[in-house]
């Protein structure tokens, strides 16, 4: 117990070692130390992909492709949500096995819309969220992550994009910001934005929160998303990179083809990634 | 055109140079020269997979997966199929973009069963069956593939089989014989029997014509089928040894759970296959 204890102590919500990472939820912390190798990188899913099922729908595609993490969207659990709501959703997660690390994506147009999605974090009890503040409302959500010491991973978009068409317009944003502020990046449109995933690995380094994970046909505007290991991205380097940096968190694939029929792309996507974690050990 | 023809003068069927391998459909031969990594061990799909499912059902389902490959089973072209029926069988995979490369699991108990299998074979233009003859057939089966230039392919079972419950039994009562006598390694049967399946590639090398290839919840008798990559089988260790070997031939998945209901499994399967030869490349 008291090797947990020291545990605890020595593991900040920042701290990024490979060999230990929380994951928390509602609350309550589990802490993985020395995870066997089979256990790094975990493959979890972005609610998005989900858009067209409910919640027990989800779960069971989840629970048939044994992914245990999520972050869930607001189409599932609603920004404004009661204490009771977010504990029934909670619940109905937790007993299909499913741990809920993120919330998000959530757009954040006013200091409004920071507050409740700070709050929202807070109640759901994730450590990160995953949004989209626009550029004057970031100084604001800087303290808001301070105060809450919840993380921001600022999602980028692809080149259509008005506020963050690639992760470099996030980096720049928030490399000289609270160690808190950081990316979701999203390989898809990074990569349509002309941004290799494993460069944008390398380079942002510690500042990566989070991940979402999926493939385009290729690296232009009009790319199409496609199941994961089809498409042009280069998912050996950037498995490869994850490793070098020790990426802590979770590898979310958002799969965003074939959305009401998704479970053989997802399956295929998910298969990919793993095997392709288990090629490069 | 001069080139081709120099091309396959110098292929023979038993060549395994792992730069070409040559697809064989109802005798007419393509031959692929310096396939680019990503084409080198091509999935296919074991047609045992679809056994609850009919032609169509069975090719939407490969096309979804993006699979072109397949060994036939009875249940869809029954071994007495008149020479129109099995033209119209191939026509309804080549016009899915499928190509029959072999034909199995045929058993073989009698003289005239290796006869209708070797006819069956000629007709449906592939140069190998995927068979399990008697033990005191083998010398009739090698004469056949003597006399049809067709390669036969014993696949083996796990422990619970009489004949072949682990591939050394196969590679045993091959190795001395005609080159076109092999293997169809089954690595979960083999799994099964204690043997490892890339030590059985390292092994039997180019006595290894076909695969079965899936994952088992344990290396005993009692191991269930499950999802490539879920089980005990060392996926990186497998692949590279069939790169090892210059392996020229198909790398066909055999699903054999939630056969009712097969195509996540599948997909997951050919995803991760297809990711531990990515992340092993």
């Amino acid at each position: 117990m008291s090797n947990r204890r020291n545990f605890i102590k020595t593991t900040a919500l920042s701290a990024t070692a490979a060999t230990f990472y929380p994951v928390i939820s509602r609350g309550e912390k589990i802490f993985f130390n020395d995870l066997p190798e089979a256990n790094t990188l975990p493959v979890g899913i972005a609610d998005y992909t989900f858009l067209h099922f409910d919640i027990p729908q989800s779960i069971q595609m989840m629970q048939r492709l044994e992914l245990h993490f999520m972050s869930i969207k607001d189409f599932h659990l609603p920004l404004d949500s009661s204490r009771a709501k977010i504990d029934e959703v909670l619940k109905q997660y937790r007993d299909g096995g499913i741990t809920i690390y993120g919330v998000g994506v959530i757009y954040m147009k006013t200091k409004d819309a920071v507050d409740q999605a700070f709050e929202y974090a807070k109640k759901v009890g994730v450590p990160v969220i995953i949004g989209v503040p626009d550029h004057d409302l970031i100084d604001y959500a800087e303290e808001k992550v301070k105060a809450y010491d919840i993380k921001l991973a600022i999602h980028n978009h692809g080149p259509e994009d008005k506020l963050y068409p690639n992760p470099t317009d996030v980096y720049d944003r928030v490399k000289n910001r609270d160690s808190r502020m950081g990316l979701c990046l999203d390989i898809g449109h990074a990569r349509r934005a002309g941004v290799d995933p494993s460069k944008a690995v390398l380079q942002y380094g510690k500042r990566i929160f989070d991940l979402h994970i999926k493939d385009v046909t290729k690296g232009e505007k009009d790319g199409q998303a496609i199941e994961v290991g089809r498409g042009i991205i280069d998912f050996k380097a950037f498995v490869k990179a994850l490793r070098k940096i020790n990426y802590p968190g979770h590898c979310s694939i958002e799969f965003e083809k074939d959305m009401k029929d998704p479970l053989p792309g997802i399956a295929e996507s998910v298969g990919y990634f793993k095997g392709v974690k288990a090629g490069t050990v």
